[in-house]
């Protein structure tokens, strides 16, 4: 059997597990954004890694080596926001074509050196090697947070309530723009190439959620909207009820939708990359969270609510129907 | 200018900085095998990061899954043994050619789990993608090291006795029948192949070194005993005078070199892969020193002594006279 008839997901289930020999410091191994590590009496920590390929997960005719600096580091610093934690110390590794210019290696540098300044990240280490015909870029991550206070994909129950940050669907319309062209008004190419290609992990938000009571699960929405409830369906053994009419789109992104033709909702549930943080709440501290996001600054929306494992994920449709959704989401082996 | 010009270390030099942004964190960045961190009041914590890329790093006609899966973790390993730590905890990336058979990656990560294993590491996490000309596998490790007690190889002293564990060449020895052929009985053959296909990091010694007074300097022989060398002397800013009779190398691999007319002492100092460690000691603390690793049974030699860094690095050859060693030493990119 071959990589490619597995899928990755199907790798990961057939080779991921984790191997605990020294169980006293492992909290959580893998399975959820980050493991989870005991070090001190008051602290955890997280450790996350990510790999980026060019020409799989970035190509350099779209992004400028800063882009693709940034957007490594972001992705990582994402994983840690989805603990609930705040991004510590980092290790870069570079796989790198001879013929590269060092000029853009350093361009390269200056995209993961604004991020870690922007978000307090520590660069400590790292290793510079040869790969002929990609750059490969891999980061690992450690991040903090208050001993008890990570917040796993699996605590989600039936009633909760289902919320994301900001907005959904607008990294896939980014890439729609740059697998498509197209000549688009500023405001709608600049905001959604801006969230392909220069993404903001929401460090503060997640935080913020894991100081606060009756949050049950959160998760950064990395490969879609749908892909992300599988996977808090899956670790807490319930389903997920989305309201159509609640999922939050960028104006520019229904622009692009209305001047294209394209599919809003395929974006949002399908599309990923958008790094928003997905959560469920407790209905009993419903309110309390999200006066403490808005006080914040923090803007989210309730988007559903978690049912039985057996009804699966279900879309009420803004006609009122509802229908079952299918097993998509973005899959690195088998599209 | 292109990366081929400037080499690995040139690379490293321009862009491989250490950015710091919550220094109180931090011991020591870039610059050393492993970053040291600061996570609670009586532990270290060290943290490093490889990238192993195929047929660069290695060969799947030479290696197996299997022994690839070991090399990517030992040599991360080693690199925390090089500071004096104990590896805890590590997190696997894999970039994939979609064409790779799952019984092939099984392997390889039977490979990381026997290594794992033996050295008591949690895998804890990891990213797998696809990478279609080449496997690239990236290990990040974490270690720990009793506060203070982190080797670096600055601590250096003119005078200070050099030591290596273990024999010095057997990798490269290995190398040469994997990239030579030919028929060598089985003792050679199993001991230097067995070298450069599963090396075996020196944690025990490592560990032991970290617990004992006048220790002053530490690193792994990762690319040869002359580039170690070369680090320690510009990390404490000294010399070194290495005695060519002292140098320890195994019966089998001067078995090896008088049938192949191969340059014993080109393996040693500039082969690499050994993964032994390379140590200095203050000459006050020599017989204790000794007398520890003995009783622990680690094998070592006593090679050279520490000078003044106008004296660069010199090897007093077995017939008395002195020579000034020139800029060898592995090189990534423009080799």
């Amino acid at each position: 059997m071959r990589i490619s008839q597995v899928g990755e997901f199907g790798l990961i289930n057939l080779l991921n597990k984790a191997m605990i020999n020294s169980p006293t410091g492992v909290v959580a191994g893998i399975g959820d954004d980050a493991a989870v590590l005991k070090v001190s009496g008051d602290q955890w920590q997280l450790f996350t890694t990510d790999m980026l390929v060019e020409g799989i997960h970035f190509r350099l005719d779209w992004a400028s080596y800063f882009d693709v600096g940034w957007k490594a580091l972001a992705v990582n610093i994402s994983d840690i926001a989805a603990m609930g934690g705040k991004p510590t110390h980092g290790v870069i590794s570079l796989g790198i074509p001879a013929e590269t210019r060092v000029e853009d290696m350093e361009e390269l540098y200056l995209g993961l050196r604004a991020v870690a300044r922007r978000f307090g990240v520590n660069l400590v280490g790292g290793d510079t090697v040869k790969c002929p015909e990609r750059l490969v870029i891999n980061v690992a991550l450690l991040g903090e947070v208050a001993a008890g206070k990570a917040i796993l994909r699996s605590g989600a129950r039936p009633g909760d309530i289902i919320y994301t940050t900001g907005t959904l669907g607008t990294a896939a319309a980014g890439l729609h723009i740059l697998l498509n062209g197209g000549n688009y008004p500023d405001p709608i190419k600049e905001t959604v190439l801006r969230a392909h290609l220069r993404p903001e992990p929401r460090v503060q938000a997640g935080t913020l959620l894991s100081s606060l009571p009756g949050v049950t699960a959160l998760d950064d929405n990395s490969d879609g909207l749908a892909a992300e409830l599988r996977e808090i369906g899956r670790a807490s053994g319930v389903g997920c009820l989305i309201w159509e009419k609640a999922l939050p789109v960028a104006a520019e992104v229904q622009q692009l939708a209305a001047l294209t033709g394209a599919d809003i909702l395929d974006w949002v549930m399908n599309g990923g990359e958008d790094f928003e943080l997905v959560f469920t709440v407790q209905p009993a501290y419903r309110k309390q969270v999200e006066a403490a996001l808005t006080k914040a600054a923090v803007d989210f929306a309730a988007i559903g609510v978690i049912t039985s494992a057996r009804e699966g994920l279900i879309m009420e449709r803004v006609n009122g129907t509802r229908e079952a959704m299918g097993q998509t989401g973005y899959n690195h082996f088998t599209d």
